[in-house]
């Protein structure tokens, strides 16, 4: 962990909705570990042509990373144009909890509540085998929390497959928006109604695959568990 | 609606997985109006500076609308820097469902099942005042179905005060991964579990605003009820 501020430059300086910026990196951790899905943006292109991707994909985060503030982690096919494209340029890393639907009096103040964490940083090509290998193992763990410990190693085939990008969370910044509408005074009156709708992700029972000849392990009913069951 | 392909360049064609790439525009259309949040990046800064910054952002699909293939809005704050930097540039908008976690013997073939539409085209700032009043209507009822037209009208300032982009419909792409896992068949051995774990967006009860003074209207109940119940 680290003692520098969430925002040490512009670029993840909060422009709009301050009163939404949380500046504190326990805040930025948490969203980052209540995630599933981060979507990382890269300037694909030259010149002209130039523009940019954003794309839905796994990560994980080590608070402890070699990377100053710590690591998150993505990984993908060494094949993979958005990684090739990502490597040692500046990347945004997006994760984004959708918590609820703020329906006003005003179309101008309905809103959403959320929780967002926005990290900007270069990408580097973890070319190490200790830290690409744990990274990997981060990743399952993050999806499901102790899977990795129940799998066989990855064999060097696999691993000469699959790429893996550090980011450093040095630069981050973290908007939340919770609870009901704010509505103008002069449109609340008597015999309207305004609030908002609670939203969460939930599991449903965990599904055997066709080959499957065990009962479903404890990491899957865990995870389910955690998100809370449909 | 049109009947150019989904993806009329290589900006949006897939490379990878194209087995997961679906080339049907009512595909497109499906994943979009499922959606409740877009993941909308942009260019940055200048010249070496220059980076991309993916946000959140509600969004709005008019299949009829002024552009090629039909039109997605987006809005936001006159304020807002993301949006400035966006007008006129390109800009890619991803829609993404995480639908469940796949669990599988190793950890290469863990995966998640998902469907995401990715959109890339040049965002135009809606000056037509028709256009973006129907805009903002299509996006509070993007969100909340029907609820537009139980609303006042937005004020000249409210108006003033909200910028509308749109982007062309014409270039996206789409993946779609379901089911469960494909393990190496060595990896399937007797006593062993894989499978997935289905995960839903679900809606809990409706909370009233604190001056709220009438029941909970149609609109919220039907929108919870299409999101299914927690």
């Amino acid at each position: 962990m680290t003692t520098q501020p969430l925002s040490p430059t512009p670029r993840t300086t909060v422009t709009r909705g301050r009163n939404r910026m949380l500046d504190e990196r326990a805040v930025l951790h948490e969203v980052l570990a209540d995630g599933l899905v981060a979507h990382l943006a890269v300037t694909v292109g030259e010149g002209a042509a130039a523009h940019p991707l954003v794309l839905p994909t796994a990560y994980a985060v080590d608070p402890d990373g070699p990377d100053e503030a710590g690591t998150l982690y993505v990984h993908g096919s060494v094949a993979a144009g958005w990684l090739r494209a990502s490597t040692d340029r500046t990347v945004c890393v997006t994760v984004t909890h959708l918590d609820g639907l703020v329906a006003a009096r005003s179309s101008f103040h309905h809103s959403m509540n959320y929780r967002c964490a926005v990290v900007i940083g270069q990408a580097r090509l973890v070319e190490d085998d200790a830290e690409r290998a744990r990274a990997l193992d981060l990743i399952v763990d993050h999806v499901i929390p102790g899977r990795s410990a129940t799998l066989r190693a990855s064999t060097r085939k696999e691993l000469a497959a699959t790429s893996v990008l550090a980011v450093a969370l040095l630069e981050a910044s973290v908007k939340v928006r919770a609870g009901g509408p704010v509505d103008d005074p002069d449109d609340v009156v008597d015999g309207t109604w305004a609030g908002h709708l609670p939203l969460r992700l939930v599991a449903e029972a965990p599904v055997d695959a066709d080959d499957a000849s065990a009962p479903v392990p404890a990491d899957v009913l865990d995870r389910a568990r955690s998100l809370g069951r449909a």
